[in-house]
């Protein structure tokens, strides 16, 4: 079975605990609406990783479900309440679920299923020792995400963001959840403190890979691989890792036409923004980037002490994921 | 020491164990934002009646501190997400969450309240057994809390809401967060499933009776008991117990006037609501209902086989709160 074929059939368990939690009950405008996003489908990267992680350290894949599906859970929550704190009608051509169900009831939703993430926590195989620390470091996560959320939309009224800020803003707003679903999958099989959080920090660096690359994309990527309309992010004026990667490596000139580029509604603006990306190598540095954190996770996974073959259906899967191939 | 002194005392250590957890932190908005509701003041009522019951059952009550704590922040989260929903500026003469720091940091302080919960009972000191049932518990009550929500909003738009489903929305909305605090008050000294659904049923019925005097006091309470406007109620069309237990008591004519004051925009309005709910004996009638669920809660914990002096505190709370002396 290659790797591909693997994935799908974890992909699947996945699918199948969601449709078991997320059925419509009463009051059924709340239930729809919890299961509006989950259920659009998705690749359930963060429940994959973390049984890709247990199984890499010795455990059952599959008695991490429910566990693992929580992880997609809180990972839609996150979704339907971002979605509505920006505004955003569209999440990969599905209807948000506040534009389906309103602002009240998509708050509602995604409350509920930050509960019902819990609610599957307790309810998986797994010691009650194992299930205080499950819940702990979700909890821990879920702030942390709030926190990176805020930065954020803290920057869109700044201009000062360094490089710096914005990383950990990212770190914190998409890397940490990747970072927890590989450390909790690794608790699951009580794997010690000291690895279970090195497969933390390297979940952490794929997370910041993913992300920049995502931002390289969403300007140089090809609109249907993205699924989205190409330069979005420049069109709204959103300050990603081009914008500091060309900010860092551009003369005086170039940083005042680069803030006249974001401040302006021309309808070249992509355009200009990408020709003066690619001139300063702000392109290149972004990809040198996304390089250097995935290098960073895939030598963290090498260094560990297990099965090589566990080993290497992380390391494949990373490597779909940077080819966009998953 | 009188009952009123040991509420202030249990509420002070409450008081302590939020001061702790919601200091101000990086992005300083979401952490003033998480404080800004809690902080503001409050009975503290979720958390006492959590320690109350702990100690009746022969716990320790002080060893309930952070969790007790946690059913305050549980209880605030909801708040501030509520305001949002119901576009309420104001809570008890305090700004909104989102009033002074807008609707997607209200939105974020809340998600990071709930997560702050759970890692208040992760961190008590509770046995992991212990812990991981008051995260079931826990995550199912919010839950349900929406769904009375979700209940409350979906009423507003229909016309023939009935009795039986107005008792049920109030019960989810308001009671089983009473209704858990006295159960997981119970479960914290490991007593038995019979004893602690008991108890969670003794809360539920307390709790239906603050939630109809809370009605029956919007419209012929004292302003400066109630500390807002005499019959908002009214005035905002909600169909609360006075409303339904007119409708059961009224000729059609007097159903007719009923729908025709809650249709109108009239400046005598309220003054017109408050003749016909004393006319068709509606005011009694939820008074009577005050008495029926406070004297099932009291009956249910005069008949537990535990120390009589600490069944007292429990009853006495009961009686302040409903004489609005605590």
């Amino acid at each position: 079975m290659n790797i591909k074929e693997k994935l799908a059939i974890k992909a699947k368990d996945v699918e199948k605990a969601l449709h078991d939690y997320l059925v419509v009950r009463e009051p059924t405008k709340l239930y729809e609406a919890m299961a509006h996003i989950p259920l659009a489908g998705g690749k359930r990267l963060r429940p994959i990783m973390a049984q890709l992680t247990c199984e890499m350290v010795g455990g059952d894949g599959l008695k991490s479900i429910p566990f693992a599906a929580s992880l997609e859970v809180i990972h839609n929550f996150t979704l339907v309440h971002d979605d509505v704190m920006d505004d955003d009608d569209l999440r990969h051509g599905v209807a948000a679920c506040h534009t389906v169900y309103g602002l009240p009831t998509a708050i509602l939703a995604g409350d509920s299923l930050f509960a019902y993430a819990f609610e599957m926590i307790v309810e998986s195989d797994v010691s009650d020792k194992v299930k205080a620390e499950l819940v702990r470091h979700t909890a821990y996560t879920v702030r942390r995400i709030a926190e990176g959320q805020q930065m954020d939309m803290d920057f869109e009224n700044q201009t000062n963001v360094n490089y710096e800020s914005y990383i950990k803003m990212i770190k914190y707003k998409t890397a940490v959840l990747l970072g927890s679903s590989m450390q909790m999958g690794a608790i699951i099989n009580n794997v010690n403190e000291i690895d279970s959080k090195f497969l933390y920090k390297c979940g952490i660096n794929l997370g910041l890979a993913f992300q920049i690359q995502d931002d390289y994309l969403d300007l140089f990527g090809d609109q249907e691989v993205i699924g989205k309309k190409v330069g979005g992010d420049v069109i709204e004026n959103k300050k990603t890792i081009l914008y500091h990667m060309c900010f860092a490596k551009s003369s005086n000139d170039q940083k005042s036409l680069l803030n006249e580029i974001y401040k302006s509604d021309d309808s070249n603006k992509v355009e200009k923004a990408k020709k003066l990306f690619v001139e300063t190598k702000a392109d290149q540095a972004a990809l040198n980037l996304v390089k250097k954190y995935s290098d960073l996770a895939i030598k963290s996974i090498n260094d560990l002490d297990v099965n090589q073959s566990k080993k290497q259906e992380l390391i494949d899967l990373s490597q779909l994921l940077l080819t966009r191939k998953f």
